[in-house]
């Protein structure tokens, strides 16, 4: 096998400069001291690391995953040694602010320098993007003595993050948490109970585990605890408490139970571990008490943004691949000249491996677009010169936020189902790489909120938002995208068809808001519709967006490279309008209907 | 976990009686040795085996999957033990003529039966399945000496078979073959070349192997083999030589060069064999010279209806598991009863959960269904009482072959998916079934011809078949169906919606068989579409029919259990007519305007 690449550069260049325009961000305070070659230096880096430190051993951490003897994890050597390049080229505190150690630099880059690590392994890359995540939450939410104490060494790799949500008996529904923490009345706490799944929740790669636990305070009868959500609070609970000279002392009463065993993502220690079980377990909030989930939603936008990212990348990954294979692997002769006399020919050349190879390009490179999206607008919310700039990226995030994490994470996987069948049966063995990018992405559909729980945030809460101003929004940069499209007859076809699916969408998303209370729950049955549809029209539209940008630049003076790769934009915006985007239709048909078949589908009949 | 079901016997009941009256088939000579009651037997033997021999090491095989040191092949000993059971209960020669020692069942009863042991176990499966078609070759076209030397230890169980096609540098182009024989003069042949993923291609689990190998004669000036396909001959190929006396003599000079390490179905050993690079390697010519692809297509309908079969029921066992763990798994609340306070309810409660089952059920059900239908047409091609009968069954079974191996293998895996997506968390580790089913399913799109491959085999030669007369006899069984299920106001909207899908279907697959030969290779870019599209159309016929069949049984006066079988049946025919079949209009715009999207698409581009 050769050496393939990791990401498409110049996809990735398109994207920055031509649909994106991420240098114009340097124009605002924030990043003020960045400019496009210091972004360029930043992803060259990135590029450069991925490939030498975390791709070499995606297969072999695959392979020999995590293993515990009771007292300690073992994980591959080449896990730790990557993490340490990464953490020592600062990436982990590339989106910290300068005042704490960081970079500053922009959502969008910061996810583009994501999108490289993971495209090349994906599991790696989980432990930087949790501590990116947990000193999110430290830096916002905790109190100024632990913000000082963790902080540092978190941005520095000292000290890794765990988002410790999820119990065994409670999946999905934190309401059902019975996590509890009690006051020490040295303003520290005591946390009691057990979490699963916990992604880097044990481990010898850094010298300190910080883990973001959600625990419901108990009550008392003078101050009861709310009950469900609105009763969590969050608490730091490091591996090693403090020894109180600033370094690492006593083990801490958080202990391992036991490892999970994963279908993919294996080179991810996934845990079970127990507070206080042993010992004490000593926690600090973070954040006010009962405010547990506010503080996740702080960090959620850009914590799904990753796992669509994730996701997109991991297509992205097997769409390289395949397309390696297809260009040089020999089989079989053109309809027209089949006799066997004849020498095969590069399987490229036949028109259903273009077929699988044009739907994956159109899913990995519509998942990165849309990712870095929701990216950009990421930074917008935060830091467009306008009140009325940011209040606009606030609202499509938030409705593109739900299509972000599951699009991709569906997508994703078809595209790798494609990257499998290109290679035929050597494809479903271990010795090529699509198999295992399969079953990393077979998570992405169900961590950080499961797609179904994704269509019902979307339909039963987003599209209903501020009267429905998040979507009219929407709505209105469709078709701002539609407009400035009609300028290039190249685009007709296209801007039509997006144009049909944008105002039958519309149609039915007006009659779903209007649904009265009392039907809600039946609405709520095709929300997985809702979502699936809604995405296609979302998609469509980065891809016109990509189309247009294309477009502008395709003409005869260009260079052929460029030309060729202009011209592929075009076409899978093209193949994504002809083969994807009508497919709203029927899915706006059965929700105009309000289809009702899995609603009333009874237990007893299955 | 609780012991979950292998299949449903109730549905399993259903479609021999209610929906394929399989019963009628013993009033022909060569079933009439069998009635109902014998057929029962047997189904009640097979899911006792499967489920005390097969379905025990299902999970152990695929942890433990075979090994080689060099010297011999190493299986977990379970293997062994469930194939000795196998064949001790006869299995093995239950396709067979009673005049070989067969039970001579028809191929109906012969695939339910190991629809159940391939629900239970599909790796352990693939060993008998392989035998059998090695022995049905043996059968039909060994010469008389080799076939009374073989066959009776084959269907024994005595001496397991192969299918050895495959080679490296050829994949799915068989015209591509290297495997070359040359006569040794005492009627003999000396084989030399090598195969690649021959399943079960070496292994201690029988006495002998028998490799039933593609391999082109040695041409000489005066009688030069033709080129491609048409040289192609088949040879018998054991591991040990005949003693001479009846028994097991040397080693043959087939040797194992590797084993193939699979994303799924690891319990099937999958092998590189070489051929006389060691020793001289010894075959008999197994039909004429250069027939060996006629040899070969006289069983591969059995065979793509197995591949079916296989998917069809690895989805059923998801489908299965997944509503188990539906039904007893707590989570979560109703919207209209959220307060935290209430207990959590069973996870089938919630819509989006009854719509992943109700996929399945029409997805699994609808997988088996569709096989076991194919089958039955295998049986009545060979059976039926009149000339104009048998015609007709082997002109449907032809058209419908491409879509029995390609369908389930798509919409088994699809099923998988959502099997995993209930279980959430759970379902991605290795503590639960389902992540296996789907990376054993994962081969069935690729193995026995891959699904595009089978699409190309539909589109360009199935409907063009005699004049259209297969597409014509499709589409005139299909409204037969429609037609009597006029007399169910029940199924009003399912005849409508097939119908109007149907009508759509013939008249785009009209336009298809005019395409010039000039435009073939352009129209024939979308084969797969074409595949889907009329599989789409089948399936809502399998589901018409099951539907039909249920209508009719449904009244006031059956018993509870049996009316919430049959209101199971509607709906899953509803929610499949409702949610799939209208996609065929979108398909057929799609083939209309023949979309050349990917056929332009250029290598450069990408």
């Amino acid at each position: 096998m050769t050496e393939v690449r990791i990401i498409s550069r110049r996809d990735l260049s398109f994207l920055i400069d031509d649909v994106l325009s991420v240098a114009a961000l340097t124009s605002r305070p924030r990043f003020a001291e960045h400019n496009r070659a210091t972004f360029e230096a930043v992803l060259d880096t990135a590029e450069r690391l991925a490939a030498s430190e975390f791709a070499p051993h995606n297969r072999r951490s695959d392979e020999a995953e995590p293993s515990w003897d009771g007292r300690v994890v073992t994980i591959i050597p080449a896990v730790k040694a990557a993490l340490d390049a990464f953490s020592a080229a600062g990436f982990l505190a590339m989106r910290a602010n300068a005042a704490d150690g960081g970079a500053q630099l922009p959502e969008t880059i910061v996810q583009a320098v994501m999108a490289m690590f993971m495209a090349a392994n994906i599991a790696t890359s989980a432990y930087p993007m949790l501590t990116q995540a947990a000193a999110n939450l430290v830096a916002n939410f905790a109190a100024p003595e632990q913000r000082a104490f963790w902080l540092k060494p978190m941005l520095e790799g000292r000290v890794f993050g765990t988002m410790a949500l999820t119990e065994p008996q409670a999946g999905s529904s934190l309401a059902d948490l019975r996590t509890s923490a009690e006051p020490a009345g040295d303003g520290t706490w005591r946390l009691t109970g057990s979490k699963i799944f916990i992604s880097g929740g044990d481990h010898e790669l850094s010298d300190n585990i910080v883990h973001m636990v959600l625990a419901k305070i108990k009550g008392t009868p003078e101050e009861p605890t709310p009950a469900g959500v609105k009763g969590i609070s969050l608490f730091l609970v490091p591996k090693y408490l403090p020894d109180g000279k600033g370094g690492r002392g006593a083990r801490n009463g958080v202990t391992l139970t036991g490892l999970i065993h994963k279908m993919g993502y294996r080179g991810t220690v996934s845990t079970m571990l127990s507070f206080g079980e042993e010992r004490p377990c000593v926690g600090w909030l973070v954040g006010r008490p009962h405010q547990g989930l506010a503080c996740m939603f702080h960090m959620m936008n850009e914590a799904r943004i990753a796992v669509g990212l994730g996701a997109a990348m991991l297509g992205y990954a097997g769409y390289l691949h395949s397309l390696d294979y297809a260009r040089t692997r020999q089989q079989g002769r053109p309809l027209a000249a089949k006799e066997p006399e004849r020498p095969p020919i590069s399987i490229i050349a036949h028109a259903d491996v273009r077929r699988m190879l044009l739907a994956q390009k159109a899913y990995a490179e519509g998942g990165l677009a849309l990712c870095l999206s929701a990216a950009r607008l990421v930074d917008d919310a935060k830091t467009a010169p306008l009140d009325e700039e940011r209040r606009r990226a606030a609202l499509l995030l938030g409705i593109l936020i739900p299509i972000v994490k599951a699009w991709p994470s569906d997508y994703g996987i078809a595209a790798n189902q494609l990257a499998i069948q290109i290679h035929g049966g050597y494809g479903y063995t271990r010795d090529y790489p699509v198999e295992q990018l399969l079953r990393d992405n077979r998570l992405n559909p169900i961590h950080e909120g499961t797609n179904g729980i994704q269509a019902i945030d979307l339909l039963g809460r987003k599209i209903r938002m501020e009267g429905g101003r998040a979507f009219a929004t929407l709505v209105a940069a469709i078709r701002e995208t539609i407009a400035a499209a009609a300028n290039h007859s190249a685009l007709g076809e296209d801007r039509a068809a997006l144009g049909r699916a944008l105002d039958r969408a519309a149609r039915t998303t007006a009659g779903l808001t209007g649904v009265p209370e009392a039907d809600r729950e039946r609405a709520l049955a095709n929300a997985t519709v809702y979502l699936d549809m809604l995405g296609r029209i979302v998609v469509g539209w980065i891809w016109l967006r990509q189309g247009l940008a294309a477009a502008m630049r395709l003409d005869a003076s260009a260079p052929p490279a460029e030309r060729d790769f202009y011209c592929g934009k075009l076409q899978a915006c093209r193949w994504y309008m002809r083969n994807e985007v009508p497919l709203v239709e029927h899915q706006c048909a059965l929700l105009d209907a309000g289809d009702a078949t899995a609603f009333e589908m009874r237990d007893a009949w299955f």
